[in-house]
């Protein structure tokens, strides 16, 4: 990874330089978070701020270090989830946004490494758009993940579009830290009977005891590098074909 | 450092275990903020990190990943930093020691690498006193600082006190990650005629234009290590004899 | 519709025996908002109540007085749209849910006839679960709607998806207000160019000067009944299954 | 009633056209509440929007369908009352009001048919004048009800003011929705003993079985027809007079 | 004045004994605010703080320290008035009411000397009722003041129900507290045009240049004297009636 | 004590006047705090009141009535004690501000003869920076009080700084009120093991059953008086040398 990238590397006098010279400036999200029997809790900090270091890289953007902690409504309840409330997280990203806007920053990305984080980014975008002006606001949370997992990954995706600690952030673990992961303890986990989560608030807990949705067992560093590349570039190029 | 007190690198069910088995779980702040010409944006987060991962070595405790913005109100408007509002830190204060009670955490030590942080952390500590009967919440800031400096820094503290991007916060800053320092661009700045910083709120911006508050070119890797080795058993000493 | 299902024409007696005895009451959402040259301002109210009366029909439920005004912020600035902030919504739907808990409900339904006002309804049912522990709270708005319509509508939606003012909710307003509807003026209205309204808030005025997603212009009433009805039976079948 | 009045029947581009030429724009207001063992939980709904509409008409004003939930605290435990707290409501006649400056609205006019929310009415016309210079809201509720039913109405005003679900609105709703009412069970109700009222909070369960404040039995249609006509017309005649 | 009424002069092992003894703890209200060209700023607090002395005095009360600062929408454009928002007073009394329930207090009294606390005063005991269950909280602002001055005051009340800085205001400051009246100055204003005043937010400045509403110049002290004392009586005699 | 230096003593048109030509307006703060056995709860508002009332006189500027309750968080618990939360006081603080400004106040000052309060003068000092622009918010609460102690007071203070009810202000009340002092119930109390006190909150219930910290027995009206005009001359000092 480029350190230039690094918007905390910087000293102040660099800042001045190069944040208005940026195309964006990324604000990286994550969570500390289950991710079952074999992924540790930091798995959407690695992936977000791997994804997000690949897309500054491509987009001549700085990188923010990684918000360690997101909105875990639906895991909270497993032994070391830490959850955000969502007025928390969007107070965090709205604040953030607007330090950047007054060190001239032209383009503001909230990145996620971890989906939770969707629906408090893009309320921050809005407060941001409705109290401040701001329209230069965007979000990006493994963006078309589905489409772009064919041909790649082989075990389905839970319910059709689930891959909590599955066979693709497993993949992506091996690739970007294999050191944590303990695929000895991996297993296939795919819960049924949970119907009732579209139309009600449903914490996993009631459904799964492993934590994960998905197969894990399937996954290799191999997938995990091919995936994380293809995701990092399909974001890459939406980002330079529509920012300015 | 040992891998084994990173709180995010367990998996949940090791987190299961040991959470409630550790003496205390460390939440770890910092800052983005400017520290002078010659340190980076991430200084706070780096020595807060360091001392963080020493106490929890020598406490039996557990470490948090930093959350890396903090409260910056009085260096905001230099380039680069990043000011959260008190009351969205306190909130992520308040959700992620709710989250660690939940999973039986003994004590929660809300441990910050930026001095700003104190009258937050503060306040989170009151907010879960009152309104979660939380009596098992500690705050350590460079805990007796000045004192502990004596025989080991040279250069006088800024008004008595002071000691931002100069001679102790370089110095250890030079143990911790001399790869980050810019110690040809130091400069030494002992701003005068802000007495009224006493009396109102004001930026340092008005008063300064290194952004650093003392003299960071008598800082050395030595004094660094040995201060922060004092400052880590200083504050394990006092957590190791209060906390239960 | 019969009319005992309107919980607003019991007097309090009757709300008292039956409120414990129903299945579930249904808090009715709607909006004020932009529908197109051809469909009027109140169509998301008249479509919701029409649904929602469906549901409660068949599920043995009591339905409230449909809330008129919803999260319209994508169409606020088309003249006549009136817009509430997921804040104000969260607060109705929470505050609605509580008096219904107090006097018994068994199970609380939150069933719109706006789209906008889904992250609302979820957000109210989790603020309810967390504080106020209530696991009988549901959220059901044009559930499934696009399998529904295959077979009986013609045009593509817009963008996979889209179905604003178009043959969808033309067809069903034409089954069920025809006196509000001016087919006179209904136009075909595709827009093209919005790929980043994925990816940072855009307001619709942006690209669209009709106000329509899709193609009303061949909607006919017939298709509004029998779609109509598909989509009643089909939330009351999953509710008659899922609710106790 | 004129179907030109209903703000709700018009399309956007009426709307366009139509919000700037109006006196004003009428937000009705309501409740579901108990109305004693005779009257439905929709009576302010019924009464409200009739009154509203008699004011759009006779003030070329357009009116807004009604916000069916109120802020009904004194009779919040009767089975089937739905209690908005008054911030809930605040933040909807605020929402509401912005929505409408924006379109243009000249006047904006917050009608209540039930007399609870008139500290809310008053609150939010502040918020407005306040934060937002708007200098144009109005508020009206049975405006001098007690002197206009002299010579109509015969029962005594318990407690010389109180009218709830007693032989004013009883009348009215004869005349307005006679389909709803239950004369049959209409019982005459002075309770005493309840002159703390005055000095605390009191739910009105502390000193009424029956939920009705006065004398329904003497109700007629008649009286109801020409009160509420008279209502109306005082109530615009000032509007007419001070509104330009 | 019994010095022994007053609850700021105990010292807390005093407070532990006799706050639960007294039949109440009155929190006294008034108002930095504009009374004419003749009366000071202090007006609210002078007479406050003499009613509820004389009250505590017949009702075996404990009187706190006023609380000066009070809600004066109507007139914060005069000079000198002091306006806090209705939030801050309801907050103020709240807390002030949760510290008395702490300690003991049977009763708790919210007496105000401005009318335009009168809202704030109540919507606090709403909210310690609906959030602290607490049933024992009650308001009383210069209750039947109207009916009282019948006999005494000889000036028409502005309007049927003024009196600010008028002749009950002014006699009553003429005997509590001489030296801060400047009678020369003293003008009688009955402004007109108001009307809208019932239907709308009109701070004061907009229709009365002197401030006083009615007629000062025929006050006296002997009045305010007599006045004052059949004040006291009328609201101790219900305090002792109906509180425990 | 110079009357004219009370703001609540003026006439509104007196006010016009003279507000805008004071130096400054001084917002006094207090509390409603045990003070040991041997000092009244409103001790600090004595003290605060005095103190206020010495820098008014020599600095050109307006005294406000004092604001009597306050942030007591530590002593909540004793008998007596009326607690405020800091957002309580930050509210009354920054709307009074706001007022002032309104008024033309060249400078405002908040001057509190509580502790306790002084997060919360910081806090709505950088409110009032941050939302409305304001630089002209001072803010003093026994400034240097250690140091000047020196020479004239005798018993050392509890862990370094504490004074509470010991002998600093034990001797200023004896100057100031001494038919409020109960000399005869004064002890001297130094508890002791309460290190912790630095690193988590605790109520001061949890260490001293006095409820003073430090030796009042030795105090005396003439240390009181020397010491409190020292006290106000060196705050008049710095007052009248900073601000314009």
């Amino acid at each position: 990874m480029d350190e230039r990238i690094m918007y905390d590397r910087m000293t102040w006098p660099e800042a001045k330089e190069r944040i208005p010279k940026a195309k964006a400036v990324i604000v990286s999200l994550g969570s500390v978070e289950e991710h079952g029997y074999h992924l540790p809790l930091c798995t959407d900090n690695v992936l977000g701020s791997t994804l997000a270091a690949g897309i500054a890289e491509r987009t001549n953007s700085l990188l923010l270090p990684v918000m360690p902690f997101g909105q875990v409504w639906s895991t909270r309840d497993f032994p070391g989830s830490i959850s955000l409330s969502e007025e928390t997280m969007v107070r965090v990203l709205t604040d953030v946004a607007l330090s950047l806007r007054h060190h001239g920053a032209r383009n503001i990305i909230f990145h996620s490494g971890h989906m939770g984080n969707q629906s408090a980014m893009k309320a921050a975008a809005r407060r941001l758009y409705d109290r401040y002006d701001m329209k230069n606001v965007w979000y990006f949370c493994y963006t078309d993940y589905v489409k772009l997992s064919e041909g790649i990954m082989e075990a389905p995706l839970w319910r059709g579009s689930g891959m909590h600690a599955a066979e693709i952030e497993t993949s992506m673990m091996l690739a970007a830290a294999p050191e944590f992961c303990h695929m000895e303890r991996a297993v296939s986990d795919y819960p049924e009977g949970c119907e009732e989560m579209n139309y009600r608030c449903m914490p996993w807990t009631e459904f799964t005891q492993t934590g994960a949705l998905g197969d894990p067992t399937v996954s290799t560093a191999e997938k995990g590098r091919v995936y994380t590349e293809k995701l990092i570039e399909h974001m890459s190029d939406i980002i330079n074909r529509l920012l300015e």
